[in-house]
């Protein structure tokens, strides 16, 4: 996906965030939106929102000191997400579909996410999260939650890569692997996760810290920014990527940077920004599974 | 009230919104924020959000040769409010406290703000003010709603200053200024507005439009800006403004430039952002009235 001229006014949200983040002072605050404003008008629309994302971050990182801001804010994220997950496995347990219950949960996970939503209070959403009432599933949008095909794709595949995107999402992302693990146990899963600190993202400890390793073998998919730019991402990563019999995507970046590559991927996430919903033929808020090739999964 | 980080992401908002406006295409909005980007280094946040307003709509004249991108919009306004004028009065009329309706409804009418509200739906947001139901009037917030000091200086007060914000508003300000004629009809109210072209900016033209001058002479502060910089005014403007025996200022930009003013000033507007609800200690969305200087009109 290009990047929007709506982005742009994101963009220094994102980068203000950030910084305080970093602990930064107003003055520091300052700086640094100043050098945002500076890389505005080297920007090609034509590459994808997680590149500049990259640019901002980096630009916090240097002016701050600060290899990674969030890192305080990762660890309470795997924490809260953790004293919750018993409720979460007592939900799937006690739905009559209960994958259909584990991607719900997965996508509703998405919505711990530092990149597009400011300063959220995780522990309300999470709340939110486990009260059913509160969940807007789209089962009958099929367009933009296509359950069927993805189920289609699941029962064929022995290989299966599952791009990860925030910490805490993780532990939500290991209750669909368990659910994954379940219709057979020799299906291989590969987790991938992020090469250094973006944002909130997740990388290898975050990964194993969220149990992810009990169902899934867990790589770097070696990008740096937040989301999956293939030229950038390592040979053996990619690799994975081309061969693997299904991919799953979490995430906007992941979709930011994936939804246009020439192979089936299904996108679980929650639509974060008018930009997106836009993209996305949906409205903000919305629980989305989608595939860009569905046709590849269509079965009678 | 100074210019916050935060201001800083809704520049970009308003600058595209006013190329769009302005019927830039694509390239031309990217060039309009990359000029808008470069004068960010420069700001001064100690100077009010509407200076940096009064670059940005410069940058888009500018680069886009539009002297006036709002004049369509601005015409539709009136129009719009017009209509409704008729059922506006009869709220008004039918009203226990005339003077108090009238205030409440002249605060609604800054809701026609394309500076701060983004994709403003006029129709639809005055509709929903013709909805009484839909009006949160914070009669008991004290605090941000003062309408005991404003009544008291609205009785002793011979000569009024009253400064206008938005075309369509102006609609709303005439049905105040004639229940504050009804109080005394020898009361002597002025009624500013920009000297130039800025958003969608009230100027003489539109104030006659609305009816104002059956009820105030109409006069320019000579601001260029979204707001009333003292310092940027007009001579005869800033002796109105000093010798008046009560100000009454309408918006958000009126608001960012005046409220530090040596001078007692009633402030009537909306809510719109959350850096002016943190300075205003209020909500986003609250009816506001209140005085820089209300210990000048307490009486017993």
């Amino acid at each position: 996906m290009k990047t929007y001229l709506e982005c742009i006014s994101c963009f220094f949200k994102q980068a203000l965030e950030a910084g305080r983040m970093a602990g930064a002072d107003d003055k520091t605050q300052k700086k640094i939106l100043d050098e945002v404003a500076r890389a505005i008008p080297d920007i090609k629309l034509s590459s994808t929102p997680p590149e500049m994302g990259k640019t901002i971050h980096d630009i916090v990182k240097k002016i701050t000191g600060q290899k990674d801001p969030y890192k305080a804010l990762k660890e309470k994220a795997t924490e809260q997400t953790l004293e919750i997950y018993p409720e979460l496995r007592k939900q799937v347990d006690s739905s009559d579909d209960k994958l259909l219950m584990a991607v719900e949960l997965a996508i509703a996970g998405n919505i711990i996410d530092y990149g597009t939503k400011n300063s959220l209070n995780v522990e309300k959403e999470l709340n939110k999260i486990l009260q059913k009432e509160q969940r807007v599933i789209e089962k009958e949008k099929e367009s933009i939650f296509d359950f069927k095909s993805f189920k289609n794709a699941l029962s064929d595949a022995k290989s299966i890569l599952y791009i990860g995107d925030n910490v805490g999402e993780t532990v939500f992302d290991s209750i669909l692997l368990e659910q994954i693990k379940k219709i057979d146990k020799h299906k291989k899963i590969v987790y991938a996760v992020r090469e250094k600190p973006i944002i909130n993202d997740a990388l290898k400890e975050d990964a194993i810290e969220a149990g992810i390793d009990n169902f899934a073998e867990i790589i770097s998919s070696g990008s740096e920014v937040p989301g999956t730019i293939i030229p950038l991402c390592s040979k053996s990563f990619v690799d994975i990527f081309k061969k693997s019999d299904m991919v799953i995507s979490k995430g906007q970046g992941n979709y930011e940077t994936l939804s246009e590559e020439k192979r089936a991927t299904f996108f679980l996430f929650m639509a974060k920004c008018p930009v997106i919903a836009n993209h996305a033929y949906c409205e903000v808020g919305d629980f989305i599974l989608l595939c860009n090739y569905p046709s590849s999964y269509e079965k009678n």
